[in-house]
């Protein structure tokens, strides 16, 4: 059976097993210390032209977020995020089991609004109430979206501005940050995003490791004992050698971009047939996620040939689905995928 | 300078630091079991027709709210509210503090709608995904809301039904309960809502006590250990007399009705008086708080001879200013109000 | 029957009573920035002989020390005290309840010695691994201690200097301040702890007022946004009043000491009434908590005439047994314990 | 160099990087709900003798601990360990972080006594103040333990047994379970532990995996919700794959123990040898973990030749250091060890 479910249902990309097992029996501290963990580091550092950039590896994404998050609000803050943000929907609230609120200013097609942004701040100024809300303390967007959708650059360097106007640190969840740096409409590169961001991090798991996104606090701004934080949270890997060695193949000769892109040419087939079939979209994406409006009823034979995602009802009669590319996706499931469908 | 800030400007029933100051010297036990707290809470239990209730004291609203939540909701479960709702906005993200998510419907005039509750606990269960998502665990309204609207029969009638439908139970936030009981429009007595309700507080802060919210659990429910729970949040006073004599005092002849009655007939004065003016209202509340709709420019002339709350900005030129009444509030002082106005 | 039982078993000084009751028609707004907590706090520093203190009013003790701590330590923080604490052992884990470990030392009748304490932290430091512990980040002593007895002048400096040598604030639990600085066996006054410590508070609920602490940052270093975090936790009094007055009336003619100094007068009489009858105590408390060791076949004819609180076991024949005066023991009432015992 | 410094210096085993290697494009659901993962899971219930047990896997053993402590503890209660127990010491208070006190009882070589433990919950039972306390709530034992050292099985059985009357149950931490099981002193089966403990885990991290531990539930006794409650918590790895895949290798053909095995004859071939030698050592280990004790003065030479741990400080002269065996210490690597020392 064909599989679109998601874009981690493989594992790792074959050069990261290779270079595991040719480390495998290497001596090695615990702890993220190692020689592979300072090489990647190093690597990425160089990718992201910040010499000052901290790098840090977390094993998952919702630990990622949960963990910078509580690292960076001061106990009287909430962060900031589109109400259909992952973490405002769909971490179990891992946020708030950290003690924070996440506030929340409308999605729109995934994305936050910059002036909607600073108007939520300024309001929350303008309450003389203000003492008893929860005071605005992060900025939380996605490259890409939950909704496959990208920011441009005018509109990040516009969200950038707000939160330096307002002193509001910026950080962006790039669990599927090379699908959205990758995609034929992405007018923004790493380094760039880099000078945007206070934090963000450069999604492994989904983008060819078996786990893995690295943190990067790009201007010298890590949080004091970042390390006993990770601990204090469950985070921190013993064997550190599993990050090192993975990010470190990734960010040797573009891995991490080439196989990015093989999901973006793969989901732009899929997205070009599929509208010459007459198939509508739950909206416009650029990226590796493709929503897909299909008939109810067509929904029990096409499970029958092909897993996808359910994402949600569109009217009584109609649900989009989400057909997800990864870095793994062969030109020939795609091909089959399309004469399913 | 006139005053209709909040309704908890003033201090004490008279009653109340007569009783306090007649059994000052009686050697009492602490933490809530001496004479008169038992006696506070007999009389509560007689006054909601509800034997197997179970009535704590606690000193103040949020901290009730905080500690009613988090004791009842199991660790993968959040309470709903009204978007609007005190534990929404107004209480510095205490619920959060404690981990749990507060989740949100739409607030209509403060209100949340017996429909759109189910359709969002629905929601909740037809998403394949959701056990990456907080569940829902308790539903939380205030009666009067925070807008001054009140509930009626039917309406609570339909939200206990989802409720007991959905097995989440119900909260009753009454930090001003006696306001919502002694409305005119109200058609719902304190035994009726107590079978509503699995959980309530009768709100004394702003009706005619120091301090002090009594909880009432309200078919033997009460979360094993709650005197525990309670230590653990800091919330148990020592000296539980100062809790138990006011109480005491509230439910002697019906005292805690009278006096919110007060509050209703001087509001609804200042109501008549205000539409016949000409002032509009930015909704129509039947308890002590009325929110009138002013232009700007009057306000600094305003600002000289009466505090009011600043509510909501209406437009560009317009301001909803709130008045509350309380138990305290002279016949005088609110003729010296609509003069003014 | 004669109670003993502990040090907040009466309501309140009458002349709180009665100011409560001269100011209670006031109009004043809430939340503690009234004129009479407006007052109080500028008697208190004026007390402390420190103009940069800030003072907050917070209803009870737990509360204080959950607040405090939970504001002042970072997150990679933990707090040190003596193993017999209260913090430790009687909180109910409200410490730990914000995410925060209790680390001890041991306990010497309740005190913690200067140098156990700074080889604990050189011990921390030189563990190799001690990003994987909790940094010690504030150090919580009692004042008198939970066992009654005193840190001389000379102890305090000491721990005092150990905590500026390792830049770790010290933080004063004064529940029961007023009975150790009027102990004729104490050596320091309210100005001298307020240079000591970064952050201390004087209790009113063990010392005349019906409920109330009132926290004493020292060197304007009040965490940022004290008054959200306070609501947050659940711990931000409406009617602030109550406090404010209450520690108004405490330090107006020197109210507090002189009331403080009556639990001392009566707690030596019964002590030297009891040595003289042969009673052996746990330990030598010059503070109004006396620990007699009495022979468990004598308890349950005491207990019919006096309530006392039980301490601990000393063996398999003996209990340790607590007696406490207050500002409200009278002459009488002591001198009928002696009689019985 | 040579490198004892600890039992995850190494990747994984051999057969394990295999594994992943054939799996590695298989399109698998996310979560731990794939193919890999059911088959270890009916491996691990068959070798615990248990059809009734529950396994999850969690990447790590903080993590495991954070997760599992929070999961089963009600609000009112706190973990009994030793005060040497790795969630007492060693992990940055991640339990204090999800809100619940570590209690202690004394540690004896890392073990705690079955009867200091009674005599604990008795005397918590025994103080009429208990509800002002942390209820003790969970039972923590490491074994093999911190300090190398092993229960007898009477010794289980004695604490067991204690869990059983007091109804706490028992959670034993496994993550060096295999160098346990295997050790010569050993006399208790995996499913003979399983019959004893209400939860465990399986340690993978230091027993042959990239990172992995095996939590089983032993009596159908999993908390509701527990996958939302690992979101939470941040643990839910999204390739579930990896930990499926690793402990189905781990499980088949016994490979789990038969690694394990090597690591026990390493470590009691340079027992053996250096007590020859005439070194002492801080205590008799029957585990992986020998703590030797050296002179200070030869350290700097020794660390030279070989990485070892720093364990403690035994007196002015002297140090324990700690070399660690694994699955993969080879016996040419344990005799140049014992060559240099």
């Amino acid at each position: 059976m064909l599989n679109f479910e998601s874009d981690y249902i493989e594992g790792a990309h074959p050069l990261i097993l290779e270079r595991l097992a040719q480390t495998n029996m290497e001596a090695l501290s615990g702890y993220c210390v190692d020689k592979y963990c300072e090489s990647a580091k190093e690597k990425i550092k160089a990718a992201c032209e910040d010499k000052d950039a901290v790098v840090e590896f977390i094993v998952g994404g919702t630990q990622t977020n949960q963990l910078v998050i509580d690292s960076i609000l001061k106990p009287f803050e909430g962060v900031i995020a589109a109400h259909t943000g992952h973490v405002s929907v769909h971490e179990a609230g891992a946020i708030e089991y950290t003690g924070h609120k996440v506030l929340t200013v409308p999605g729109h097609n995934g994305k936050m609004d910059a002036k909607e942004l600073d108007e939520y701040i300024a309001d929350f100024y303008a309450d003389g109430n203000h003492e008893h809300m929860v005071f605005p303390g992060l900025i939380y967007i996605s490259f890409p979206t939950e909704y496959g959708t990208l920011y441009s650059k005018q509109e990040l360097t516009e969200i950038s501005r707000v939160c330096k106007t307002r002193q509001i640190p910026l950080f962006v969840d790039g669990a599927r940050l090379g699908y959205g740096l990758t995609s034929l409409e992405c007018d923004i590169t790493l380094a760039e995003l880099a000078k945007l961001a206070d934090v963000f991090y450069i999604g492994g798991t989904k983008v060819g490791a078996l786990c893995g996104e690295a943190i990067v606090f790009t201007h010298n701004n890590e949080p004091a004992h970042f390390v006993n934080l990770t601990k204090k949270h469950g985070a921190l890997l013993a064997k550190g050698r599993l990050l090192g060695v993975q990010f470190d193949t990734l960010f040797t000769d573009d891995l991490y971009f080439k196989i990015s892109k093989n999901a973006i040419e793969q989901a732009m087939v899929i997205k070009k047939a599929l509208a010459e079939k007459g198939y509508k979209f739950l909206l416009d994406s650029p990226t590796n996620q493709q929503f897909v409006v299909v008939e109810n009823f067509k929904l029990p034979k096409l499970s029958e040939h092909v897993k996808y995602g359910f994402w949600e009802k569109v009217d009584d009669d109609h649900t989009a689905i989400r057909f997800a590319t990864s870095w793994a996706t062969s030109e020939e499931k795609m091909k089959e995928l399309i004469e399913i469908l």
